[in-house]
């Protein structure tokens, strides 16, 4: 483990995702899954979004079409969050979506409308 | 059929994909595939990549994330082309490429890779 | 926006999705979902399912077997009611989830037959 | 392994992909894939194909559905030459891969087609 | 059908899957999907599973590894309880599902282990 | 990035894909793709494959089901090879794929198989 890369990747986590997130993620981890919060945490936020060349914003963008084209719900819903965090506005998470259903069809692009929706009715109620 | 559709996106196909390989598109479709041509063009490149809200360079950058993902290698090579030719810097190519591996997985980050450096050395020899 | 196209468009997604899911979608829309609304109404209802050259029993049929490997339960649902009305029998659903299974895979095949159950018995109770 | 099953395997499988392919696989079949011959043979042409409840033609239209959506270009054109053995026409062809286009996308639909055209192409010239 | 094959398949399906959801499956089973549950016991669970050169512990992995790319919960869960019966530990999980994130990327996994974590709940309350 | 860990990495990823290999991809790389080897050699090799808790030859025969699945038959070579320098046998890999069929379908497994047979080839010919 390099500790630098995983305090880098705690911290942009924290920033994008929120501190009550990842704090519950962490504080709830157990023998099974603290291994993967690790990984996640330094590689994926460390050694990735850690990295320059591109903005959170853009990394934010990207985020979006990926994990709607790769259909998890769940983490999709997060990086909603935290690209509302990173300054995509609603009008541009709403274009990502119409890339998408022009590039993988239109029940991915429909199913990440429906979820976006969810997560701002959330939001707005303060979740 | 919308024309002002159409043309906008034969507009701006051009502009993206080259006046080469539209122009061959065109001239080369039949009975069977001049549907999909005119489907393309006014759908995707018009009432999709026509829309105002994202730039053309980030629309670009998100389409490599997504045809990387998709596992469409012939299109990806078209689209890297495009997106040189909308202002994404190598650099800025291999930063997607990194974000793919992160929430898509080695192999689908490695063989974009390789994709790119085909196409890199087929531009260069002025292809 | 091709007006004539858009307008085939509702009229067809109104006769295979039902009116007032139709009425509900279009009426609960607002500035960040209208554009969706409108995208697949005038091009995959207008534009798709507009065309000639396969009945619309034809098309539901494919679409039960794209969606179920596309993963989308929510479509999925939608075109399995769609299908029903488009004329396909139930007995035709079971062996196009079959031909799911060769392709695609068991866990394909069993969620999808999962998913139509709780259909078939939504629709019994008159949803 | 259901003696029955597997010889209205071969004779549909044979029937629809050519007595030439059918043999070749048969021939070459060694140690290794012999397994795999025979459990196509009997599961997926004698259990699913050899099903009452669809047309061949319709299994096929599926079959172009699923396989270019699914992304294995070798099978595809095998399915392709399948399809028009059993009747579906080029103009249907066309509309099932338009159906993909709209369900999952222009990078599945233009694969597709660039992929027809070479069978076509093949066809014509006896192969 | 294969007489044999399917109760072999029978068998193997009890022993992995347990008593109860077998006989649950199959006392609910309707014309619509009986066909299901005998394809499903006969090919995958005798055909597939039935065959000898791999330990049912490997074939368990094998198929956590799969179904948590195929991204389908529900069968996701059955599997995560099949192979502990297989004599798969909970680290063996735990390591199948890193290898999921390093080879199909982060959603796939924290997907994988939030499953895992509502199935290792259910067991431990006799579920 | 950990020295200790990518160390690790580089010398489980020669074990494993062969010194001629990883010299090559090393040798080979420029300022675009060097970031990508050192990222594939630490966190792939060195943080994934170089955790306790599987055998090399178990992560190795997940890694056949899950490239084969994936659909990226670049990877599939290499991994193939890879897979029998860590002790997976060719009937092992055969049942590997075999798996595959029955829980992805036919066309990933008939892929695969095809693109393991002309590994074969090439490992018999020296290559």
């Amino acid at each position: 483990m390099d500790k630098e890369t995983l305090e880098t990747g705690l911290r942009i986590r924290t920033e994008v995702l929120g501190k009550e997130y990842v704090e519950n993620s962490m504080k709830n981890a157990d023998d099974f899954n603290r291994p993967f919060q690790e990984f996640v945490s330094e590689y994926c936020w460390g050694a990735g979004w850690g990295r320059p060349g591109l903005t959170k914003k853009e990394r934010s963008m990207l985020n979006l079409a990926m994990i709607a084209i790769l259909n998890r719900p769940h983490e999709l819903k997060l990086h909603i969050r935290g690209a509302l965090t990173n300054g995509v506005t609603k009008d541009e998470i709403r274009e990502i979506f119409m890339q998408v259903g022009v590039y993988a069809g239109a029940p991915a692009m429909l199913d990440s409308v429906r979820i976006a929706k969810e997560m701002f009715v959330e939001i707005e109620r303060g979740g």
